[in-house]
């Protein structure tokens, strides 16, 4: 089975030397690893939550694009998009914050946070707190099941916002699945060895340390601003300490194990630091310098990278419309036409449309292998499953698709021909679950 | 200048004479208002937070709509969708979501009367509270202005969810529109006079004292239940008070005038509570029956009333896409493509793209008067102005639109030809401003 990735990237400021090594190098490695499917967005509507700058914005979600594309990012094999480019994620925000608890985004560290800030400063409890940071669970909640992903990378803060997902899904199932899977719960990969680089002063590198190398500084600051990393005062020919030196450990983040053993031997032979920096800006300008021409290419042509999120979108759009047509049915935004089917649901004194009544089937091929199909009213085949070799298979599967109607199809989807999730669909499955509730009666 | 009103409908249970009487035959007849502009929706979104039953909110959304069909709305002369049918109302709901804050949504009367009822049973002040009620306010305040709706009728209880509405586009329009009105604050139309009818027991009718006649209900239940309708004990010939009678009161809001009077003196010369209530059901069946009549047909035939509410659903979101696109675009999800004519965003050391100019053009016409016209950076003319009488008057247009840009559209409209509100209409406006600001650095 193919397990699904979801990467949230919010568009804040420009990456640097420690976004690279601790995020985008190793999610980028990761992309190609087999069985898994990668989806990876700009979180822009998230962003708007803290930036109320418009051209921030928006250059931001262009560099951001261009670094992870420069990165080495295969936007043809994964999909590449931005949170606003998908309507039906808001969508799905709304139907969500109706199955939470408001209680439950009152534990949020993030709100928590906020409140004690306010809290010790002797302000309200929600002062300068918008209605945007509360819900922020909620929406990234949506971002996640909307495209059912198993497995989202976050850090350890963030696993909080995946346990209530989970919630959520659990309620919604709760509320509208009949105990199955309408939406999925995620689960969070947290990697305990997330790599973590030193700054220009030895403390972590972090943009509120302001001690930050940028990742597509031009090679010449690059120099500048790697010559200018602290170190202690030993002069060339003393052997100097790997242990807590900066240079060393962004050396190590760079460079093949044979590279780290033998500047390790170098330090200990007493090389001089100035000697130190230009290896250690050699060895990061070797691996950026591709990346940077590209970042800068990519830069200088914003139609290109507006081209590929589009491109991005209307990939993840193709998993996320049917899917919310789906969900939108499970709650009860369903075309009016299906209630002529269900006769319970006529007016008290009108009689009854005649029911259109959708036609599935099983039957043997030529081949000696069994199949079923469903077909609307109209004769439009809707699905049609693969082979099976039994006949009680086909039987089964049937009982399936007419107990949980749409909510059979995830587990089924494995030994169905590929099928197109319209409203119509969702619709005859209803009505094939309606029919068989009204036979059982 | 045209009014726009919106009226939400929340499907909730079948409408009583009650609800006719006080909500739907008042905003039917209102309709055809001279200058006014009618939006009428189906709140359906809004019904999830309580209704958890997706064959009640379907089954609800249909006889909702017949019943205002029916009631006569004229569904070509007003817009009448569905809230569901509009993906742009949950997109503007979470840009107001990040600039509301959560102190105002602490103080809304609904969410505020579940925290008291809790407080008091001694449970967790949240307890059972769902997001989807906390955000109410905000998914109403969407509904409004995704419409620029001027008006939105209201209870005396649903004043402060529109000057909450109020607060969000003030705060807006004031991180966004640089003080113009991106958002178009709404106003409550409280009608003091609203109709209430008095139940079968003599207390208003009202769900929650299970004393209601229901609308539709056939001819011969609709006597049976107004036969019911408790009297005092005087008997035939015994004249009786039309002060606080029930019976009184509910032929008055059927009857005329004169009808209303010989009833009057009826009651004072002693009618028997048998003839009146034979007047009075006869009266309301002469009003409901021919209703009745056009509602059995629509519940029989769904697809219509589907069909209907599409239409409307279209009516409506050529009115919120354009617009949503431009709220967007303020708030900076813009096209990538448009940072390559603004210098100050390109790449420290990338060379900046050729900047891709919009012309705006002021010109005299044979006819003596004054024109301008903006022309996108492949000469496609996204605007046209109708004619001015003085060149100082496109002069002052054009400067507007240059320092405003898509927020001028609003104020510009009436001097406007019909233009389609494209991104690639505000991008180059605000191509436009960025240019202007650059000429005054």
């Amino acid at each position: 089975m193919t397990i699904r990735y979801l990467t949230g990237i919010t568009p804040s400021g420009i990456p640097h030397l420690g976004n690279y090594a601790g995020a985008i190098r190793p999610s980028v490695r990761s992309q190609h690893v087999a069985d898994v499917d990668n989806f990876y967005f700009l979180a822009d509507l998230h962003s708007l939550i803290k930036s109320h700058d418009p051209l921030q914005t928006q250059r931001s979600t262009l560099e951001i694009a261009a670094t992870w594309i420069a990165c080495g990012l295969d936007t043809d094999k994964v999909t590449f998009y931005r949170q606003s480019d998908i309507p039906e994620i808001p969508q799905l925000t709304w139907l969500l914050t109706c199955v939470t608890g408001k209680g439950l985004l009152n534990r949020a560290h993030a709100y928590k946070a906020a409140v004690d800030k306010n809290v010790a400063a002797g302000l309200d409890a929600d002062a300068d707190v918008t209605a945007g940071l509360f819900m922020y669970p909620v929406l990234m909640a949506a971002d996640i099941m909307m495209f059912k992903a198993h497995k989202v990378p976050v850090g350890r803060d963030q696993v909080q916002h995946i346990e209530m997902a989970r919630d959520m899904a659990a309620s919604f199932n709760h509320l509208y699945g009949a105990g199955c899977e309408l939406l999925v719960p995620p689960e969070a990969a947290v990697d305990e060895n997330v790599a973590t680089l030193p700054g220009l002063d030895g403390r972590k590198m972090s943009k509120s340390y302001r001690n930050t190398i940028p990742l597509f500084t031009p090679r010449e600051q690059l120099r500048r601003l790697i010559m200018g990393i602290a170190t202690d005062s030993r002069t060339p020919g003393e052997p100097k300490d790997t242990e807590g030196s900066a240079i060393f450990l962004l050396y190590q983040a760079f460079a093949s194990a044979e590279q780290t053993a033998s500047m390790r031997q170098a330090f200990a032979d007493g090389i001089a630091w100035g000697d130190a920096k230009q290896q250690l800006f050699e060895r990061i300008d070797e691996e950026i310098a591709p990346m940077r021409a590209h970042f800068d290419e990519l830069m200088a042509a914003p139609a290109r990278i507006e081209a590929i999120l589009r491109h991005g979108a209307d990939k993840a759009r193709a998993v996320a419309a049917p899917y919310l047509a789906e969900l939108r049915h499970a709650v009860g935004l369903r075309e009016l036409t299906l209630l002529g089917a269900a006769p319970e649901t006529a007016a008290q004194d009108a009689p009854a449309a005649p029911a259109a009544v959708p036609l599935i089937k099983q039957y043997r091929e030529n081949d000696g292998r069994f199949y079923f199909k469903l077909t609307s009213a109209k004769g439009e085949v809707l699905l049609q499953s693969k082979a099976y070799a039994a006949g009680r298979d086909t039987g089964a599967a049937v009982k399936l698709l007419k107990e949980l109607g749409a909510g059979a199809l995830a587990g089924l989807a494995a030994q169905l021909e590929p099928y197109e999730a319209t409203p119509a669909l969702t619709d005859a499955l209803q009505a094939l679950v309606l029919a068989e509730q009204g036979q059982q009666k």
